[in-house]
């Protein structure tokens, strides 16, 4: 990839501090400017070497940018493509690294202002983590990165954000908006519910009890509930979708347990056991 | 605790396998019978230094023993405690390390042979590996190690088993069997049993983007289906008890989401965040 002048980054939490660690240090940018809204985790991005400028003003954070990479919450994400675009330099190819993709996709596939144009992106390294301070040079390493181009998208952006991604150390996947928010939906959004629904019907009282399994399996719960409700308010028919499945598949292992059907329970621990080998890991 | 002449170990996969690792390595046993129905995992026990003598005869195996250890899957501990009880020297106390406990410490209470008694046992340090290929002398340490006594259990042998598995590192905790089970089916089987239907509900093609986050999720359901079931068996009535709960707080978020409530979704999410948190690591 050349070496790009100035990169803006919307939201330096653990992706947008990863993105910019990345670029720093394997010396793809000369300029990051990093954009959020508090100065605390600004302060601490800039300390960390993840950017190299700083404020809280998206308007002048991007008026140089090259390239635009909001890394916002998903609920803010369409908001701040059409604030970056009215801001940065003409023609500027923006991008995003939310965890839905449709509706942000459909409202700004086209009528950019100033010839700026949307392409959107996800890279799957997410965590239950958050902050800067959780950034990392390689978290993209080895990970999937999935765009999202549609019929409007230019090549060249394309091309560049394939390049990025790549540069930066992932596996570039390209696919619809839409059926990157099915899959997502059932290979992130259904386990992080089934990790928060898990955790919640603990009772309290047992939890000192739960061991490397119960923190194994709920692990993901620990992510932010704000941030969450955000993404499935975002891609609430394919959650439901997902959750209809998981709750046939739990009407499935109850009736073989009720029942005493054990041989029919072990086809179907079998079944699971088969798809988590499949994953690795 | 005082150095034990001869422990036999019927069982010896991750647990078995440990609990003799430990044993020597801490030198709290002169001889380590391992009793299993398979030469070749005999044979890898012995080789990594967890037992120093093998057999296939259970008979045989605890004709010496001081203490018998029971680590077989759920489903035979009955049995084998009642051979055990046969062959072992006269008032030998024999324990287990079984998942569940209601049922086996009901079959074994009373009326063992030859002044033999059984006091049921559950070091919580499972893994969804098994073998003793797998197996580790530091596995218990800083553990939680249930025991289950009755009203008709030796007080010295509680205290010798209390003293065994602190010397193996690991907090002792009593409560009875039926405590046991209802505090183990929310804690570990249901979490088994959410995990395996989260990866029985992933469609085969969408695995390859599987990330860290299902990893965790689902990494339980890598557990044997064949042992799984078993446990599932013996504990039935909790874990369907279990189930129903969950099932009722996936029908929460499920509505929460379908109503578009998203004020109660955050908080439900909000739920499973201070749970997990509460469990740490």
């Amino acid at each position: 990839m050349k070496v790009l002048k100035n990169v803006a980054i919307v939201g330096v939490g653990l992706i947008g501090g990863s993105i910019g660690l990345a670029l720093r240090e394997r010396k793809l940018a000369e300029t990051v400017v990093g954009i959020g809204r508090r100065q605390g985790t600004l302060r601490i991005a800039r300390r960390a070497g993840a950017v190299t400028n700083t404020t809280i003003d998206l308007a002048k954070g991007v008026a140089e940018a090259e390239l635009v990479i909001l890394c916002s919450p998903v609920g803010f994400i369409v908001e701040h493509a059409r604030i970056a675009a009215q801001h940065a330099p003409e023609g500027t190819p923006i991008t995003d690294t939310g965890s839905t993709k449709q509706r942000i996709v459909e409202a700004l596939d086209t009528g950019l202002p100033r010839g700026c144009r949307f392409l959107g992106g996800h890279p799957l390294a997410g965590s239950e983590k958050s902050g800067p301070s959780y950034a990392r040079a390689d978290l993209f390493d080895g990970r999937v990165a999935i765009l999202t181009p549609t019929m409007n998208s230019h090549a060249h952006d394309y091309d560049l954000l394939e390049e990025f991604w790549q540069a930066l150390g992932a596996v570039v996947v390209k696919m619809p908006a839409d059926e990157h928010d099915r899959i997502l939906a059932m290979i992130s959004h259904l386990p992080h519910l089934g990790a928060a629904m898990l955790a919640a019907t603990m009772p309290e009282t047992y939890l000192r009890l739960g061991g490397s399994g119960l923190r194994d399996a709920t692990r993901v719960a620990a992510g932010s509930p704000e941030l969450w409700r955000q993404i499935m308010a975002e891609n609430r028919e394919n959650i439901l979708d997902a959750l209809e499945k998981y709750g046939s598949k739990l009407a499935e292992f109850h009736g073989a347990l009720r029942d005493e059907q054990y041989e029919r329970l072990e086809q179907l621990l079998q079944e699971g056991k088969r798809n988590r080998d499949a994953l690795g890991g």
